[in-house]
């Protein structure tokens, strides 16, 4: 419900355990935050693959007599976030279908770029497509591949794909694990005894009592089979592309990404913060959840103390209903109140991960205010947002990202800020370990390291403006009183 | 799921406003912390009261249609704690009824003491009872009353009780707040325009934009009907009783509870424990949620700096499926992962509200040494349990209670913790503004303001023992791998 | 959905049985006609008497595992019918208490006509009902009752209403069937080796295999318990006024009700009405299901064939959807369609068992004009109805009801056959072999047994006019075409 | 739950109406008796097809909000009946694709004889089918046809079948209705002013008010849509194959079905019945509901009067519970109770539609005589069924058709008959108006019309011994007493 990028799902999958359905609900317990619109898990027992995807929670679709219909000692599961649009179950994942090559289901946490080419080159020889996710198109290719083996029709399948992708994929007898050549997102190696597990993040490892072993390579496939486990690198290389996004909001600060603890990063982007935006205040407060590592890190840098001035309702579901006669800033206070006696009167330095439209922290903002700071210093833990999404995540239009169209000074004016500051493409990039190249930044930059194959609709809505106007920033509900 | 104490209720109601069972199930919703197993609202238009009430969480049982069966500018709500023996709709509330004096409902926080004493009086003369909640003689009383007004009845009824009761009731054009002479449970009034609301907690005041006025004081009766707010103070005076523990785990952080913020106690909480039990580390790491506010203070008043080094997963609902094969400290495993770069190689300072059975603390303890931990040293902040609630919080029998049954170095082996501190009943009471007397503290002295009125069965399950013997510590789960 | 008038409820009670819920499901399955709205069933285990009811069929409420909720030897179970005003489940019966005395749950068949009476009187004197039922009544008596055995309580109780009650009661040991002195609505005693059976029709003894011992007869009370069966008669003797109604329409053909076969006074109706109404024609055609018994009669004593010419529909539900451009007939159609084979060009002699408004006689002579019919010649196998009844069947009030306002000849115009005819009142009561005074026939003659003892709203509004206005017959609805 | 043969589906359409998915819902209601498992309707609005479709009744699936979310002037829809094995959403109908030549929607009643052959080609070409239905190979054969229009690519696809179909299909702007050259399953036509509707029984024709126009003719397509009706004959000619059993039994009496009032016939049949097999008896008995209308011809010819000796509970549900200490006869009893005033003392000549593995027969044969039947003599109105129904209908196994494996005399042995009757193959031709060489009536001959294309599994288990042994008569469940 906040103003943010939503991650579009999470996949995981587990080899050779006789309860490997039940682990990968647990799996997707952990992997929840990643997706929350549908969930779904598919078992072989060797002989025959089962299915079963709801809409709604992990927890409200499993329960022990529908664990039980999926029997077997491999399994794959998947929650999925989508937009509004394609939010149905026939686009739910796990897809299962039976083809020549026998049964096949796939689970994908990414986006494949040439997913539209491709199936209009397959529609017009004659498939029937029963989903509008990109990630069927994949199974087409499979289903028609006239190689002699499950292996190499696989690989004649995902070799035509460009764009991110991270599979887990299964026969009636095997867990394949695949993720693309640029590494966009994430995908980790798990074990216990004989037992294989991949995950989205290694939060769900912990969960099940699996080790860490590596994460899949980009560019590997991982077959892990009734013969062992099996490494091929079917693609041709490519510049690496980890999506930075992962450390800055989506991952879990218990999991480690791309090699990395999520929680060190993170708090490293409010240390990086602190030094480039510092400014005289009183007390720092995180926007919980998501705001907590970085504000930790700014206090521990700043010296500033932290509170929780803001304390987050978690019974909160997915819709609330509104009084008629509406009440300020009400969306924001269903899910947080404000604690006067931390705010008032203070100098407040609030920490926010990202900043998309920037309606969210204009309320918050306000809602600061009015418990009495005497100023608001509103700090985002990483740069503005200018560019969307073509890798698999959900971003809005380029148009509503308030960065790509506002000057920094517009912005805070329209937050009603005291202040605002961001933390620059460098900070971002000196908090992590790894080599600043290995990073898909396009968010920030614009700069997109796969290219898309068509100048269609759907990149046209890319333009800044409608009819030469810029998009006006969102009015303030009207300041009625209940 | 956690090793708690249990708040039994949350109520709130609203008169003269047009939305009124709208923003009573918003009042619901900011108090849904108090109790999460049943919820209900009963509105009045005038004419008649209508109700309805379900088990579940107040946003799972309301929804637009639903709410339009409440109309009316009066209503009164509740949400519900109960333990499992009663956990059943007829005992969910408001309870309403039709009787000579007309319709009344009625919402209750607390526990009348002698209740079975009446209702079994009452049931030798005729009455038929509905539910086996505390709450319902009072309607006996009302139904039976002779008294010739809605108020004489009330008081000739309430007047009867012994115990601990915040009540809100609606009639057909009223709303009336009860508070016990002790005060033992929160009650406070909040206004907006003509608008008055009650609520046991002022965080539900906040959401609806309501502001706070002041507490209903102990032993007082607040009528609000057509002829405007009447307060009428039909008890014996009494001494006060306010409930400690509401400021050590119930409310919510955001809240004020008998005049003070609850966010500034329990962070006093955790300097006084600093103070007392001060112990050589790295890191303070509170035990999420309810240690939070403890862990900030403690690691103000320490220097030692505060880490998120357990990680809370939200999305956990109120039962999940464990694997056959089961995984070590699963059921806490569900619910909180560590962040090993935060614990690994640190000596550490674990901070939680209260230690009931220490069952809990017994897997957090293990967990944090398998993240890593060189030392680990649990701090609670508030002294021991040793004594169960008579006064409307669902506590275990005294025998279960780890405190009343052994000694403090005892429990520090079971937890597994290399030191263990409580915070002492002097640093607690030190930590309000109020005067320490006006607290209830029988959980931690066994010295009860409101006596039983017989020594019946529950009471007999005081006793620390079992046939001569103290209550076996529960045993670890087999040490099994998954 | 026909114009009819309602049965009330179908009472069940089992006593000696280690199934004694599931014989009582099957029981209420065979009298699931007699309710449709809800259902419920009580059973004792010597130690409690457990409930479970909900609205709907007998079939929809009772799997395998509910029923397994019911342990126990003793059961009584109710089937309901309710007009729309108090169809809510807290109406539903088995109605289930727990006094001074104990446990108790009754069922009933009939209506308490000094219900209110006693209810104000009771609820002056503090009692509070749950539901708007005449029954609670009993029970409220029940528990009032200074009376040291359950058995003088019940009497107490009982013998202080006038009325028509067949009821079934359970208590923690016990099966106890009672019927007012005047032997209003049916019950009968079966019998299976040890176990006993009461029910409101026999075709329930068919179904379980039980052998019909006798009726419980007018004024009875049979205690069936551990002692074994006891039979008091408490009443002052009465004079019989069984429900004629019961032999029209009500009970199922293959029942006995008041000692008789339902389907051979029901056949015989149809031959009086043959006698005295004869027409000549070609075909004689049941409005089916229940104008078939009756057609028989007609056709065997007049000669005229009879042919299935509506056949209807027995996958209706309760409700249907009607398109917005209407369909003449619309919600007759969407029960009975006309074969055309069998009207076209006859002159045929359509039979059903009773008229109430008259609305849906008018819809069916249209049909099967519509399907070619050469004469359509309406035989009714009862007398006008003229009056309400106040002894447990639901009927529309006085104004509404066509006999009671109209001519014979201004009906058969409304409903626009050829000719109509009644069966006499006479013929009515030749075609029961018991005494005709035996039966109670004040829908017919406005002649009622038992008096009502207020002259209050209610009863008022039997007046056959509205300010001096006879009620209009209701129009066809416009005659658009699809 | 008869021991019947059971219809497979109900098709129904209609082009040109604004109420296009109300009238289809209402024409499903009036053909559930073909199809009880599932129900589906597919909406075109000019723009886009839109599906519901559910396990179920027409009744529970639809209601006003679903049918709200399928607008639009075409719409097609379909009852199923299945076996177990494929019982499954998946399967249900319409079955809606969106491929190369737009969205199109496809209804099947019959069974398509080569599917597997052609399926398994499909596959091996990498089509990827959802569903194991017969008619998915439709659907794929018109998505891979290279065809430049709609109609031809549907031309190309249907001519490649072969066995029983009537489809109704439905593109973004058309109804389209095709039946096989054969006609085996019937199909009317139906008009109202310039909407056309399509039906598998002209019953649903009366409900919504359109006029029969005429049968689609076997082999002829029927195109409507803007342009208007377009009638094409692709197929190359055939002999005439309609299912006789449509008029023994499937069809509902008050439809004409391949031209002739299934009323008129079924009378025939029990006039030809008595005639053959004519018996001294007191009473004739249908076996309600199917048995009625031979009945009526039976007493019609034989001047013995019909009587509704046996009573059918219509409440009934598709599950019971049935006690652990079985009754007698159970499964039959639950369904139909004697009357005793009719049976008792008479020779009674029962007549049923058919005869199948005569399990329900022997158990109602044995009720009768319970009941006090002096003589019962069981008479079928139709041969006996030796041969599996391979063109739509759900028929068991060859071994599991007792004539197909037993004499008449063991036959009427098993069933405990004092006589047993079977309508001749030249009596059921002669009761038809049509030339008898228009009928199929291979499961009376094992003569059948279209050939299978492979000696498959599926065929051999048509041979009538399992391991050399005919398969055993069921034996009567135990003789227990409740």
């Amino acid at each position: 419900m906040f103003d943010k990028f939503k991650d579009e799902c999470g996949v995981f999958g587990v080899y050779g355990h006789p309860e490997a359905s039940k682990l990968t609900y647990l799996g997707l317990y952990a992997l929840q935050h990643r997706g929350q619109e549908s969930a779904g898990i598919a078992a072989a027992d060797g002989d025959r693959v089962r299915l079963v995807k709801q809409m709604g929670y992990v927890n409200d679709i499993f329960d022990e007599p529908t664990l039980a219909t999926l029997p077997g000692t491999v399994a794959i599961g998947h929650t999925r976030y989508s937009t509004a649009g394609d939010s149905k179950l026939s686009n739910a994942q796990p897809i299962l279908i039976d083809c020549v090559h026998g049964q096949v289901g796939i689970c994908h946490n990414g986006n494949i770029v040439n997913a539209n080419e491709i199936r209009d080159r397959l529609v017009r020889a004659g498939s029937i497509f029963q989903t509008n996710s990109d990630t069927e198109v994949v199974l087409h290719l499979y289903a028609r591949s006239q190689a002699g083996s499950i292996e190499d029709a696989l690989v004649e399948s995902i070799t035509q794909l460009t764009g991110a992708f991270s599979f887990a994929l299964i026969t009636q007898h095997a867990l394949i694990a695949v993720r693309d050549p640029h590494g966009f997102r994430p995908l980790a190696l798990g074990r216990l005894g004989d037992a294989w597990a991949v995950t989205s993040e290694t939060c769900a490892l912990d969960l099940i009592g699996f080790s860490y072993v590596r994460d899949v390579e980009p560019g590997e496939v991982l077959i892990i089979g009734p013969q062992g486990v099996r490494s091929i690198k079917p693609f041709p290389s490519a510049p690496l592309s980890h999506c930075i996004f992962e450390h800055v909001y989506f991952a879990r600060p218990d999991s480690d990404v791309f090699g990395e603890s999520v929680n060190e990063v993170r708090t490293n982007l409010g240390r990086a913060l602190a030094r480039e935006t510092g400014v005289a205040a009183d007390v720092v407060v995180p926007i919980p959840d998501s705001g907590v590592c970085a504000a930790i890190g700014y206090s521990d840098e700043s010296r500033v103390p932290m509170r929780f001035g803001l304390i987050r309702n978690h019974y909160v579901g997915r819709t609330f209903i509104e009084p008629a006669q509406s009440i300020r800033h009400f969306g924001v206070k269903v899910k947080l109140n404000t604690v006067r006696s931390i705010l008032e009167g203070r100098r407040v330095v609030l920490i926010d991960d990202s900043l998309v439209r920037g309606t969210t922290s204009r309320k918050i903002v306000r809602m600061v205010r009015a418990a009495g700071a005497k100023q608001v210093h509103l700090r985002i833990s990483c740069p503005p947002t200018v560019s969307p999404c073509f890798y698999g995540v959900d971003t809005p239009r380029r148009r509503e990202l308030i960065a790509a169209t506002h000057s920094q000074e517009e912005i805070r004016k329209y937050v009603g800020a005291d202040s605002l500051g961001y933390l620059s493409l460098d900070g971002l990039l000196s908090s992590v370990k790894t080599r600043s190249t290995s990073y898909c930044t396009s968010c920030y930059t614009g700069s997109y390291p796969v290219a898309f194959p068509r100048d269609e609709s759907g990149y046209l809505q890319l333009s800044l403006k409608i009819d030469g106007q810029v998009e006006p920033l969102p009015e303030e509900e009207p300041e009625t009183v209940v």
